[in-house]
């Protein structure tokens, strides 16, 4: 039987979805708590990776087990640590896969513009500066589309040779003095959410203006961008496995 | 000179404001911080302690400085770790005292009562069981006013012989999934919000009647009130130093 699961994590305290040094993955832990159930190594396939400190109410995973199980999500969440949580489990047709059916994502990028907070400093992207809300909006707009991003993320053209990619919306919201910026589009690649906020932070504070951002992405060049925003601030919302629907 | 800051920081980093087993404390910490700009041993006094686990937007200290520095509360925060956060400084009269000259202080208690969330596991308490807030509100109006707290809190009699506390307000709020309880008081003694707390979220789960509260607080007696808040749910958000209004 093949399960279809979302999860949420705090990626403050992962090495990140897979291995990367000493810390514990996600991965890892949630093959090691079905592992326990299963009596038998069990892996699971993740929608993509997320990066260490970068954080996840959406990720979805699937896996196979021979036998049925009473309960199963309950099971695993308790075999989990209290950082990781099943929120959603079913039954899905064998051929589901988590990776390459794929149709959108979803990332949100969390600024506090406002006073430093010690609460919440493994949760959010901190900025003393002013951020111009209708400016971000404004350079928000030049990455909305089907765009070559060769310039926008870390992936060599060795590893993946098309870069294109299609963003479907980027939207800018400030909830008091937190900046939400939400980003939906058909798959990013490695860093590409963090070095677009990041650039967009700066379009925000004036260090950059709409025509370089434009330069930097028809430039196609990995040295073209420089900024990249901290993973703390990264959230995988969610994970589409339907068309992409304007919300 | 004498100062007066008011800090913020994640208790769940440190064995509370006093050191109470291996681990560092807020005190401590903050000590050693000011301690490294002064080159001489600085000691503080807080408006309290607050327990391992507890966070604070508005704890106060004061302490002594010989000399003037210039930024003083910019050094003090570049030496603490990202945990701690002075939010102001400001010089006081030399018989200012953070303890002594307390009029009121506030707490909130914050109770996730949706979706259990693994990003906020060390940021509020969790109730899977749905809570009945006309029910807390009714509640929370027994403790409100001039009562002996004898009942609910975890201070000997021996130890503090005059357990009258007033308790001016509590308010109980839904912010979505979060549900938000304030209190406003002359003074808490040790565990009382949590106490208070927990006896609110029991009476919202229909586990217990106004009446059997009004009786465990008219008993005045330690053993009538075994329910005790975790402490990753409390917040102290202010102290004051001039007599309450209600706000």
């Amino acid at each position: 039987m093949r399960y279809k699961a979302i999860v949420s994590y705090d990626g403050s305290r992962f090495s990140g979805w897979q291995v990367q040094n000493d810390r514990p993955s996600v991965q890892q832990t949630i093959e090691q708590a079905i592992s326990r159930i299963a009596d038998q190594p069990v892996r699971i396939t993740g929608s993509g990776r997320t990066d260490a400190g970068v954080h996840a109410y959406g990720q979805v995973f699937h896996f196979d087990l021979e036998k049925t199980y009473r309960d199963l999500r309950t099971s695993i969440n308790s075999q989990l640590p209290a950082s990781v949580y099943v929120r959603s489990l079913e039954a899905v047709a064998d051929d589901f896969h988590s990776r390459y059916d794929v149709c959108w994502k979803h990332y949100d990028y969390l600024i506090n513009n406002g006073e430093y907070d010690p609460l919440k400093r493994d949760y959010c992207c901190f900025e003393r500066e002013h951020l111009d809300l209708d400016i971000m909006k404004e350079a928000a707009q030049i990455f909305v589309g089907t765009n070559d991003f060769t310039s926008f993320n870390a992936t060599g053209k060795d590893e993946i040779v098309n870069q294109e990619r299609t963003v479907y919306n980027i939207t800018v919201a400030r909830e008091d003095d937190m900046i939400r910026l939400s980003f939906y589009g058909s798959g990013f690649l490695r860093y590409m959410v963090r070095m677009i906020a990041r650039t967009l932070m700066e379009a925000g504070k004036g260090k950059i203006s709409l025509g370089e951002i434009r330069e930097m992405l028809e430039k196609k060049d990995k040295e073209a961008c420089h900024y990249n925003g901290e993973p703390q601030g990264l959230y995988l919302v969610e994970v589409g496995y339907q068309p992409f629907k304007m919300q």
